[in-house]
């Protein structure tokens, strides 16, 4: 009998309608012959109310106490969900991170699974009982409530699919999977029926809210087969898979803006070296994702820094950098929340030389100055002002011709 | 040091202004040197409105999942309140039933405390860290989320109090302690500063809300010192004491008017053995409360019997006593809800026989029919159309000199 593992985000249990379809949906299934484990994320706009609530606390909450209040989101829809489920005639048992256990390690609001117990789960399937798990939480070694990070319900979805065995990993989302880029940025967008686990990844990297990316590495590295489809429009889905099993040529699979993004500009400091490590090392501490950085060339014996990092960590990033910025003796800190990074994702990218010089001529014929550029063997990203944004993905989608189902994009 | 625990009820912390003023108080508390462990409901509403959620799906939630739901109130209300007062530079740790853990029996939605474990709050006091308990909410032995039943978050404080051997628990609520009477019914209604555990007992069982009942046995057993104070108005509050330590002499320590009564009447049903026992027995199984009950005098074999139930059993009971009356062939099954309970409560009612006279002469002046009568050793209630109730309640608390503070209610 068929294992399947399926993952219902925000937007699939918005409201207690959408979670009558969704039961509905699990019903089906299981009256198919499937065995089925499901998680679900929070109801959909519960996790901002919750995030809300402690914001109007204070702006620095205390991340123990953060994850347990947001950890009850996902415990409450995975009750919600097994009530309806009962009320259809299904047994269905809803459970915590804790009650598994999904053990993790003591990092708060981005804690990774180190152990995630079975035993439970196995005997809820045996026992005939549709388990619904509480998405992105878990307990720590020390018995803390913790949680994935924000979308970390996929986490728990591909976790569970790999300790389980099971056949497939479903991603039930609001959308019928992935698209060239975001079809309500650009019209034009065309659906993908399989993707690569590195080109997800990227994507997912870069602000594509399909899927999570710690659930895609995860996938990747235990090869769970993985899914992505709308939950209530059944028709196409999208595929993510190993890249040898890609046999289109496209060398763009995907464009993406990420708007969640800003930068942090040190002016004049010291070019010794270490500096960089002296400024970067505090965030890292903090765990704030610093992703671009930029160093200018040194003149008399001083340089610019220039890094990104997720605007949601801006406030403490800018606090730490000035603490640093005091004692390195640096001119000026600069913050600046008024950019978007446009990215061109694909396997393509490292065996074809021009596709960079493409991008950025796509850009600059709308006249798009480009801030910041960083390159990868699968990405290429350029920074621009965030007014620019949906034009520039616009500018690169038709540059790459992603709009043709067969379009082969060959180098000009 | 002193250990003291609190607890505050979901008046108390309905808004994050009103957290807020909370962990000000925790917080002198503990600059002053006090230990302090608190203990939170949900915040105001929040449990109607989860309740309100699981009724919109089903009449009938499956309790283990709607146990699930229900705890989440607590848990999000605990992790809050840690935030605040960590934003306020105290250390601060929520804590679920889960993770103490308070272990319950299996019965959902009424569970039982088996054992409570108080290493990690021993531990988080030793460190300087204050534990603030999600309360209403247990684990049960076989990993179920469990609560303890409408109140439960009083149990919880009580019960942390008796395993810590604290030095005091602090039951905090909207209003400064015990009244005569309810203050909205009867104006004259006098604050009350010491009560006996026996009358608390009653007073709660009779829908004074100050406290959860259980929660008064529990302190009485283990003799934890109980007081009832108001979280915003620290000037007045009511102990709640042994009957030795009471000094005063008055007979009657309370009026209270309780609306959630309904009774059954069954007309015309033989008088033989068994016969309530078989009426009754159905209502058990359903463990609907049967509260007073009345058998009239036989006439050629046959009597009437009435009892009264919570009116929000009363659906249920008519069905149940419907078909028993079938089976017997009564000639009749009244319901009716519209009725109330007046009582009077106090250690002196056992020891003063005329005090139930002086209760029937009070309402009889007022021209109000009694319908039904009890007594127990510290209680004397009356049924009575339901309205009278108010005017019922005014009349008792007068005829025993309530309103005054040196009331010595000497029988008439």
């Amino acid at each position: 009998m068929a294992l399947i593992v399926k993952k219902f985000g925000g937007s699939s249990v918005a409201s207690l309608g959408h979670i009558r379809r969704v039961a509905w949906a699990i019903a089906s299934a299981k009256e198919k012959g499937e065995q089925v484990v499901v998680v679900v994320s929070a109801m959909g706009g519960e996790t901002d109310r919750l995030l809300k609530l402690s914001e109007e606390i204070t702006s620095m909450p205390a991340g123990r106490e953060q994850d347990a209040l947001l950890a009850t989101g996902e415990q409450a829809c995975s009750a919600l969900l097994a009530i309806t489920l009962e009320s259809l005639g299904h047994r269905a048992h809803s459970f915590t991170g804790m009650q598994l256990p999904l053990i993790t390690d003591e990092n708060q609001s981005k804690a990774r699974i180190i152990d995630l117990k079975t035993d439970i789960l196995k005997k809820a399937i045996n026992d005939g009982i549709i388990p619904v798990v509480a998405g992105f939480q878990g307990v720590s070694e020390s018995g803390n409530i913790t949680t994935l990070g924000r979308g970390g319900s996929d986490t728990t979805a591909v976790a569970l699919a790999a300790a389980l065995k099971a056949n497939c990993c479903e991603i039930y989302t609001d959308v019928d999977g992935v698209y060239t880029a975001d079809p309500n940025i650009c019209p034009k967008a065309r659906h993908i029926e399989k993707i690569a686990f590195s080109e997800m990844l990227e994507l997912a990297s870069l602000g594509a809210k399909v899927m999570h990316v710690r659930s895609i590495e995860l996938a990747q590295k235990f090869q769970v087969p993985l899914v992505v489809k709308s939950s209530f429009n059944g028709e196409r889905q999208t595929w993510i898979v190993n890249e040898e099993d890609i046999m289109e040529n496209s060398i763009i699979k995907g464009v993406t803006l990420e708007k969640n993004v800003s930068k942090i500009s040190l002016i004049r400091i010291p070019d010794c070296p270490g500096i960089a490590h002296q400024i970067l090392e505090p965030l890292a501490e903090a765990a704030i994702n610093v992703d671009m950085i930029i160093q200018n060339a040194s003149i008399d014996g001083y340089t610019d820094l220039t890094f990104t990092i997720p605007t949601t960590d801006l406030n403490i990033a800018n606090e730490l950098v000035n603490k640093v910025a005091r004692e390195i003796k640096a001119l000026e800190v600069r913050a600046d929340n008024n950019i978007v990074k446009v990215s061109a994702v694909g396997i393509g990218i490292k065996t074809n030389p021009g596709v960079a010089a493409r991008m950025f001529k796509a850009l600059s014929e709308e006249n798009i100055n480009i801030e910041m550029i960083s390159t990868s063997e699968y990405r290429i990203s350029c920074v621009i002002e965030e007014k620019y944004g949906e034009l520039g993905v616009r500018a690169v989608h038709h540059a790459f011709g992603l709009e043709n189902k067969n379009n082969h994009q060959k180098e000009q």
